[in-house]
């Protein structure tokens, strides 16, 4: 099981706003440290994620006393729900605000979107293909938080290993070209890769798809699972019309055991309209309708000092009630 | 200056689509090396950052021979134009197609967004502030491309590192309300700060703005650069009016010195309104417009094959010209 | 009770339209005086008003023997409806067509107005306090008719006493500002004031109103009803998150009795979503969304002359069925 | 010249909000009454009207040593420039916030929509004609207020008188009903009224307007000054191609001396789509356009007291300069 | 009963895409010419019309053993369900696949908009009237359709022979005019008409329709069995309001035997909100909203070549399932 | 020269609105026969086309002192412009009425819609290809409007025989799949068509247009002028991307001389966008843009009768000036 580690970027500060690091010198140097209660809420509703990344942060930081409560991983939240409420001196995890509210806002930001897709997949499974939209840095974190929202699986490898499940793919155009033909490359990959590895064979490189689908079926047989079209928008992209032609084609060649699976450009809107029109398919690969999700924003007030209800203007002093919320620390 | 370390998990392929890792693994069974161009083109309009990144992952894995072609970090580049080419024995590079495209992604995504309110501050220092809605894994790479994009400065103490600047910020809402009074903060942070740091005071946290402007600014005098307005939507926002009646009862009490920092909701069209109507702000903090920008997706296709040229359908075979590319590698 | 007595400049044709005059002094010098039927419409539907000055009108400008049907003040009316019929001598009322539609133009438009206000504020107190955009002739005629509509009060001295209710009103910011504290004018209004009128403080003159809206409860205790908010524009207006900020606020210092009054700015469709919303208040007052609004306007046909059905074109011959109207002359 | 006399429920308080009252009565009880300045100024764009009843009321109220600044009746105003300037003791005018403010609400209100109208009738007459949509209270102050903001004319009696101009006015279809011809009620007013009256034949109530307008041409000749057409919307309403169709059959009859007059449903955009095309009518009859056109909003704020800039939170504190201002008192 | 007897242009080739004529001219002298399958579908759903014509055709030039499946003249039809297929020798028929897919687009396109004119009309006969605005070389052949779609009859005399019914039509304005008067022209028709052609008079040449209509009825008596209003966009159109006031002049005057016959700009729209709205018509007169009406395009597409299924791309091949055609050669 | 013969269904009155054979009895009954100048006009804007046939009809009918005034066929001409002038006895031509006006009806739209495509080709040759969208017995009349518009050449036989050019068309799917390889027909039809007929092979039937475009081209080399490439929906049509890789493929494989004509959905809009993106097309094929466009209608009026100005309501009595008419007859 994956466990995150905080990094050290975050620890040492790196990675806050400054004036966050002031405002813990001036505390330091004034001698304040009151027991605050802060809490954490989203800006929309959601799916959360990242909590596991907060509340390993916040064991690193916090003294003995201190106490955490908080949604889980993946729980649907509410907008201005409170998922996270913080009571320590002030002084042990003030300097974090940035990195807390940071975690959240991404990796619930993916899992959210991940989970709309799912919602309107009408039981397809999906896979996360968005890895290469977005910074190296965060690409398995967005896998992760795409399973944590209903993803059936993800492509990187690092991602997998985070969210407990194996990497996703099929074969990539380079392949083909570099092989130079659809069958070759589909055959080369049938013969080295594990039997675990399930043949899927990409059909849109070189040539028609309805052509090149059942050429690579009749050469696979029984091996070959399934292929991929995602044929790119200049040629008309992936259509209802086009799945359900491969389906007759296939069908009509003797080849109903070979599924389609689809990917490129598929947004909520899309996988809907597919799932409304019982468009026979095996599988969406989905990229940048999670990878370029626009994150959650969250929010962190401080509600209470010194058991003393406060607020700024605008927010409502005191602990706010939420029974959903459990104890971590 | 800052020097990009490519991290581990990028190096060992852990962040990279697993299909590149089995093409790894079959074309190495095959025997199959070509050499190949890969060019890389963004999906839209931008300010290209990330390829420093990209270069510094190259410049590690490509064999003696290799060539690189690329535009600079920071600059303007079209639709579809080819902002990268690789010439190098595929695989030596191959497994890399994610990260590379994904480090051009998200920072380009974030330095256009930047340009664009850069674009319509009218010369008005604009500051990135949106590190808290961004994973910490890439705050401070978002904030250093904000600077690509012509951010002024950005708040995180390792993005303002990245980006060659200080850090910058204010006070935050948290540092009033544990000292308990806008003033008492505000003379606190005088008195540890360094001088290089500039005092401007958060006035929004417990009443009236325009009382809290003008009590704190004649407590500090000519110590006090600017006051900072954030208020919230629940109390209405930043609002032109806001700022021209604060302007006004500074300027009444003899404040004309005091400057009026604003944040909170700046978007680009915001910022526009302010500049159209010459709204008196000494500067802009700006969050989720940089920090939850879509990413700009890149796309790399091979276009030659130890040097024939080839391309998938749909796409135009052969190196595609581009003589703003500057030999990098 | 209060009793129309028709003004002299009405009475004497000032106020008609010069041709009815020139018309009535043809027909007297022709000899010319059938009896018509004349019937009175409205252009859209509404709440009726003004009829009871039309009937003060009527009576002392018909003969003996003239006949009058009409709908009763407050009811509701369709577009097209007959809500007024005279039959009578041409020579004895012609002259009055404009006054009669004029009457009923200006109120029912008021009244309609008011009507829809209450329709949606789901049983909440609506007062009339838009006086203030309407010329003082009709000032009171307004304020009438917003309680005709189904308003609880008015603001104006005469209009309640028209109405047959008392006049509503809190505090002004003028007395606010001339006697430059919130509490100090609250205080002397509690002082001067009799018992019978209700105690509500206006707070938000200078400064936050949750800081004001404690200070000021905590302050007069039970003899505070209500506080009133009429937050400007420049600082958000009145919204809901405000209301409910405030109504926290005060239930955490103690001050449950203290309700909220609300106005500035209330139109239908802001009051149905404080009512949709359950948003805690106990009182609207509502100013342009009555006072400005549009008049409905009535046409008076002839559709009989000396009991032979006519129209003008356009229109159709003979007394129109409207088996709601009741004689009233 | 027509000289505005205050009515008495206007001096006597009965129009006015009851909470100025009692701002009175708590005022004069504590003994309080420093000089104020109170500025006035409107909700949006438009022209000044009314401001002559106010400075007939401020006469009537102010002490000595009391000073008015205002614009002239019938100048243009921006929104939020100041058009009224009361510098006087607090309690002598408070009492009149409401109708110092009504006063110019409705009159502006109805003045500007009759600038708009003449603004885009490219010099053709536009007189007021929509009295009957109006309480009898105002319909002559409607009318002065059409005649300040441009109209040629108006049509009640003492509107005219109040805007130094005779009343206008054709034939209503009441005569040609009671007459029952168009051509006889024609000659009637023909024989009947004194000659500065224009002759203008209404010939839309029976049959077609063009069989009409040559018949009713043919028989008075020379007689006869213009037709009017006001045609219901169940037969089409008054239309372009109407005018010129009737403009050409009189000018084939020989008589192209007769002009055609237009009314009803004339919005400013229907006048504007009539100029822009040339339509050949001679005058245009407005009614609701002006009559409706919703108040304009005044708001009255104080200033300054005994010498001191005071402002309510939202606006800024001081007098407000406008060169444009005038001393009236 | 009506039998099509194909033109010799269209047997000789002449309206046939040049290109079929050479593939004959190829395939001829190459010596091919496989039996092949072709089907015909429509691009959008309607009513089915020209098969009969289709047939005819085919009839005349296919060989003995030639099959042929189809749905009926009138049938309703999906989009992209086959309508029509035929299996024969290619050389046989291809020439004609222009005319094929010609014949069924104009007159599915007629019959479409008549079905949708018929369906709201609630019961109402509707017409045929818009030869005027067709070729007549057509002119029949929309009629015809027309008349398939549903409409009850139609205006031209070789259009209602083609469809088995007797051609409609009233009195054109041209009659009127010629004869100077409409009660003229109505009495000259009921004099020289059989009995058997229904008196329907026009009432809207020369002046008020109400006028009119109520003048020819009384004049003609029983003998009338209804009015034409056609009345121009120049004078308002026929509007609901309109037929409503005729009813009544004509109620009042005693003529409830006399029925309101509409045409002018009847669109689908227009004739459903009449229905909706329950105006007393008998009958409505359909131009431009049938006679424009675009066509269907239908496409030919070859399924099966010598008992092999083919298709082009994009299309499914082999013989498509439709369960609802019937043999038909 | 193509010379019209008017069809004896026409002259016999088969094709006419069954009311004018009625008038022209009852006139005949009545011995009825005005010289009556009728005129006729369109309802929008277009090109003028049909008036040859018009013509044609009338030196057929009318007497020998009749006079015709008419544009040309092809000329520009305004709403409500007359186009045609007949003076002559009524009964000569009354009953024409209809097909006067559905002559010009369904041309004009046709040559419109022709004229608009080509305005915006930027000089790239429009061929008229939708024949196969209309009834046949006016199929070659559409060609023919359509080459009056602009077309540069039409598809059927007749069509190009009327408009006196040659028919136009490259190779239809059919011929692709009966000898069931694209290479083999284009070669077939290079073989046996005669020289002047151009070589333009459609390349989509089978497969990927891009692969059939090098693969025809290589094997006709000189001999073959263009390919055509009309990619149905299902395979994303033809796209201005799909066009440029193309040309880039053909010239690639130095193939510079080989053109590229389109066909399939091209409408006004997506000419002009080809056209404003420079997209190297050598040639359009329009089909529905043109065969489906609407009939422009036309009315026709009487204005005078011997001699006497008339006209029915809403149009103006008398001849309407038109300087370019041109006296025909």
């Amino acid at each position: 099981m994956y466990k995150y580690v905080v990094p050290e970027r975050v620890l040492n500060g790196g990675t806050t706003d400054v004036y966050f690091k002031r405002t813990q010198d001036i505390l330091k140097a004034e001698g304040i440290n009151p027991v605050v209660v802060m809490e954490v809420f989203p800006g929309r509703d959601g799916i959360l994620c990242g909590i596991k990344e907060d509340i390993a942060l916040l064991k690193k930081i916090l003294p003995k006393d201190a106490e955490v409560w908080a949604l889980d991983e993946g729980e649907p939240m509410s907008r201005k729900e409170v998922v996270l409420r913080i009571k320590a001196p002030y002084q042990s995890f003030g300097l974090y605000e940035t990195a807390i509210c940071g975690y959240l806002s991404s990796s619930s930001g993916w899992a959210t979107a991940a989970h709309e897709c799912v919602a309107v997949a009408g039981g397809i499974p999906v896979t996360s293909f968005g890895a290469r939209h977005v910074h190296p840095n965060i690409a398995a974190e967005m896998d992760y938080a795409a399973v944590v929202g209903g993803c059936n699986g993800c492509a990187t490898i690092l991602g997998a290993q985070m969210a407990g499940c194996k990497p996703s793919g099929t074969i990539p155009h380079a392949l083909v070209l570099v092989m130079g033909d659809t069958l070759k490359a589909t055959k080369a990959f049938d013969k080295h890769m594990p039997k675990s590895v399930a043949r899927v064979a990409l059909v849109d490189t070189f040539t028609d798809e309805a052509l090149e689908a059942v050429r690579v079926s009749e050469a696979l047989g029984k091996h070959l699972a399934a292929i991929r079209i995602d044929t790119p928008k200049e040629r008309g992209g992936v259509t209802m019309d086009l799945v359900r032609e491969l389906r007759a084609r296939l069908d009509q060649a003797g080849m109903e055991h070979v599924g389609i699976f689809v990917s490129g450009g598929f947004s909520t809107e899309k996988i809907k309209m597919f799932t409304d029109n019982k468009v026979p398919v095996v599988g969406y690969g989905v990229g940048s309708q999670i990878s370029s999700a626009p994150p959650i924003e969250f929010t962190a007030d401080i509600h209470e000092i010194d058991g003393k209800p406060v607020a700024k203007r605008g927010r409502i002093p005191g602990v706010t009630e939420n029974p959903r919320l459990k104890r971590v620390i």
